[in-house]
């Protein structure tokens, strides 16, 4: 069982699907079909902005982004609640930006009234890059407040939302998001090797007038623009794969309905949380109003680590969960609930198993009061089920 | 999620050795498909005799063996444990068979003792038929020794271990096993459609003995023996993915081991009993020591009805059960643990929706309780995990 | 490449269709599905009669209708135009009919008049049992004017359309058909394990006004009357997988359309034919207007044997083909055209193999020649094509 | 069929085996599956140099080699035989190359003693890079002899063998190529979203002592060094499902073993254009010794346009084909025959529906002389064949 914060298990419906017979790219049917899953990808993000799917891992649209849209001397605020937040100063000093670092602590989210006092300070600020759902932390930033004051300011956003795209709420236009880019691999329960990109006009705008745009590269957003939007052709050869794949969990989670399908990822996660509190372990989070839906991260109990807990859940019980990741490691392991995992069937298995093994541990949980109070804490599922 | 009493849900691997492209059955790759696959059948019975693998779900494998063996005035003592015991009793009448029945109420088990004693009564008797594990009660039936008490009497058995095989421990030599019939969508966690038989030597003397034995007929098993075994032909057109499942799942089982194998099932089992009580239900079976290892049958509990658990349980919480089948039904409901089911996750995933399930209907159960009380009860489990 | 004569090579969909996860049958969502499944059926048997779905090879089916049927001392005509049709006495005798044989040579089809005279010579004949597609002398009978003449006279017909059905034209009600069997695995491209069956009300009544009706057994036509058409019931558990890629290729050939589908096997059939002639083969039928659509029988080549021919084809070049079956076998081999090889790229493929290997066996052809002429006798492909 | 020029027709076994389930690309299994797989690769590439298997399809690979190896100002021997070939400037230039280029026509190949005179002409020349394998004119260059040579000058070589890699020989080490970029949905029949890179020492050097060394990007070849060959990390998500599918199509050719696997592609491709000059069409390339043995490439035959053959092909008869690319548009059309198609059975279904096509439009050919010709010319196939 896979339990991890990614990638996750996938639905038999994905599997089949993916194994569909590869088609020559230019088979008719082959443009129709991702033309389709471009459709579906609009509906599931929510957005009438064009979309691009970049055929490479989600890192691939974080730095195409960075590649595409800054400039050398370009001012970015950057803000940083965890791992992904800083790793992405990178791509900003690569690509010549000058970064204006806005950080909280790495179990903390970022508060929207700093990032507005940012940029009153920073009025030269032309970009702001931010993280929807901190993965390796299991916190969500308030994308939507921050992304309107940057709208506000004339500032670009660029928004991973890798783990946060059908697990949080999300909407390009009303939100300020100017390029987002999302993995399938997370919440929707795809499969790993592309990037969901939805892009706005101001977007477009900017990367068609920096000084030199980004074209004829693997990193390049425009390529896609001019191939694949404006003419139906591939700058490459797309993951046909990867393609079907996609197309499946997006028409899983459109069949569910995104209101649904998020409001079920909500729904596990405080019920997740609710579990580990009642076994007397420590969210990662410093409060649950910033939890992410997407896993929930636990402070490593004291006197257990990282291979004793989370090698015995997988070695013993099958269970594979996360560690903590980076400057996080040994600090905290997480429990994912993305995709098909975002039911109370494998919510119980998880707890269960944390739980079993921690008493196997000899450490000094009640058996049961986790599963117990994570089912406690359901809220009424007949109401988002199938 | 198939919780059920069979067919159960099969693995992932399963389902991708079943899509194996369909051969032509002479195809000389399949008819050594079809041996391989023969020999892993003997080592999963654990026996050096011949086995047979008819082409149809298990209950044409029973009513072969009745009508291969059962002469017109053939005395037969059937054992009545349960609905499927009782329904043998039809297939005796109909081959012309005289029943001689020694029956329990359905949620007891036959003591060897009363089948010496019927046998010493019934000097005459040619056959013993028996179930061994009695699917719609969740009990299982003292198989050994009653195997042994038959022989000791010269009376062939009939052996229904549809639901036995890979759950229950089972050798036809030593326990006086001669036409022992299993299915693969049980224990083996394969996909329905196939009779799996082991065949005694006395047995196929008894068959070929016959006043007219059964040839040139769909039930026929001699037909297997002179085609198959004799020949390396077919009978008929064999279910070409049935065989290809049914390898995967053979070659599965003893990759774990028979005895890791069928010890998952009892402890799994044991645990979930465990859980029930904790619950405060009631066991549908008399007592622990013949309860079934394929599933476990609990008592509907006072105020319930079928329609409401199951119903429930399914419908809100993808978790299908089986209810009571023939005159069980209502009296209770079955929670499978076979195949991959049989294993920690698939248990507590089930006892905590079947928890949140009586919750939701205001039946007075602490949450958590039947999950804690299973994982408490499972034992060792690290000693026979992957 | 599997281009035998069943079963045949599948469809990519259809494994991807059978590899959906394994239900348990009272699952609600399965029998619906297994209701869709028969509408399916019937619009593919383009019959408004009963269908049944037994669950076992088609073997089953021929056996159920002798021993739903047939009372001992009923007569049967019974028409052999080659092994299956003679194959078929020994169900007649085994339930205890008089056989009246009309037969004809293996590589002949039977003439209806025939079957007029007979009937008017034997007033007493019950049923009259045909094979309208002879598999192994790939040749078919008129099975519309026999099926209209036993109506004339009052005699219910028992129809092996095996392989006849989805590649030749069928039509139960305008043909006088009474109890039709058919199989998945053969023109309709399936999985082998199902006995596809259209029953006509007079046969439910033959069936059920006979002296001892068949019911409770495997062989039970009856039963799944009771149990599946008159309450949505299992008389047993139905081989599930199975059941998915019937439904599967019954979709795939609905989609493409009854007369289109057919008449891809006419022509394809057509276009082998004349490649064999071209190549200075002689076909096994007697005339061309008798050949079957399923597959293509041919005069074993002077001084050639089955396995230098087939045996070459397949170790060398990867082509499986069938032989010749029963007393049919060294004097004949078989080009199967069923199902996805009813298509000109598998006939030139299958075609261009056999050139090839009787050149390797030095057997005097021009490499070409049967393609060629094959592919000149396709006629408009494109009328009937995707 | 797909027949195209890639991607190209999987097989079953390629698409069971990518439909594994997807892990957690930390889970231990999966890491120990990418060192298997990665072992593989370096059998398929028959070398001892490291190897490397970056996310995204091979232009990724091209792309990153420039960007990795190349410096401002470095010069570049630019060998050019058509689109791929010329379009690898761009990238030349992107990363700050000069270009130094050596063309011939598009249907031509280079001749190395012509890279030899470059060579001394340039002495300052750094890397070479040229294209072994150009799909889009279905010609081979000899890469042997290049490679050779300019390892004489002690220029490192930047080798496109995308459609090369299983279908032509190769040697890295004795060849003295340095960075051979492939990928597996070409000869190797596998699914396009990966490139596979084998790396000499000395051209791991080069990237190090580059002024400034690509790391932390996506192009970064770099850090797949440090992170997997050095640490067994990851720089980011890899591409689970791809990574399935690539050691299937590995395994499946190692099986086969690499002589007799590429023996296939070279005997398929001549017995192509055998058929193809029977049909009195005209190969492109403009001598047989330097045809391809991915695809066969056509010139388009007076009268008729890409739309009317190949659409047809396709629309007609289901047989997908590939046009002519860039500035070849309109001027030829290829038949694919890598992978799974580089077998006799596809070669003569591809060539028979070429030959229907071209009757269809009316244009002058003999029904059956391509695909006679092919199998004439198709050799011992037995000493290669399963």
């Amino acid at each position: 069982m896979n339990a991890a914060a990614g990638p996750v298990e996938v639905t038999d419906r994905t599997l089949r699907d993916q194994a569909r017979p590869v088609l020559y790219h230019y088979d008719p049917a082959f443009i129709e079909f991702f033309e389709h899953t471009s459709r579906l990808l609009q509906q599931v993000f929510q957005t009438q902005y064009d979309v691009v799917i970049m055929q490479g891992e989600a890192i691939l649209g974080l730095e195409a982004a960075s590649a595409s849209l800054i400039s050398p001397g370009d001012k970015v605020l950057n803000l940083v609640s965890g791992v992904f937040g800083k790793w992405f100063e990178d791509f900003i000093a690569k690509y010549g930006g000058d970064t204006i670092e806005l950080a909280v602590p790495y179990n903390d989210a970022i508060d929207p009234e700093d990032v507005r006092k940012a940029l009153q300070r920073n009025r030269d600020v032309k970009f702001l890059s931010v993280v929807h759902s901190e993965t390796p932390s299991g916190t969500a930033n308030p994308l939507r407040a921050i992304g309107n004051i940057a709208r506000e300011f004339g500032v670009l956003t660029i928004v991973d939302t890798v783990s946060g795209l059908a697990g949080e709420n999300l909407s390009p236009e009303s939100w300020g998001l100017d390029v987002a880019v999302a993995g399938p691999q997370k919440c929707l329960g795809g499969t790993p090797g592309l990037s969901l990109m939805a892009i706005s006009p101001a977007a477009w705008k900017a990367m068609e007038s920096k000084p030199s745009p980004l074209r004829g590269s693997f990193l390049s957003i425009l390529d896609w623009k001019s191939a694949w939007i404006e003419g139906h052709r591939f700058p490459y050869t797309p993951s046909v794969s990867e393609i079907y794949a996609l197309e499946s969990v997006l028409s899983q989670a459109l069949e569910i309905g995104m209101e649904r399908y998020v409001a079920r990822h909500v729904a596990i996660a405080r019920a997740c949380r609710a579990g580990i509190k009642a076994l007397g372990l420590e969210l990662w989070a410093a409060r649950e109003e910033i939890a992410a839906t997407c896993c929930t991260a636990i402070t490593m109990p004291a006197g257990l680590t990282d291979a004793q807990i989370r090698g015995r859940m997988r070695d013993v019980y099958g269970v594979m969960t996360s560690g903590g990741y980076g400057e996080l490691a040994g600090k905290l392991f997480r429990l994912g609930h993305m995709g098909k995992a975002a039911h109370p069937t494998y919510l119980a298995a998880e707890m269960a198993i944390l739980e079993r093994t921690l008493a196997d541990l000899r450490y000094p949980i009640e058996l049961g009061a986790g599963v117990g109070a994570a089912m406690a804490a359901l809220g009424e599922w007949s109401a988002i089920s199938g």
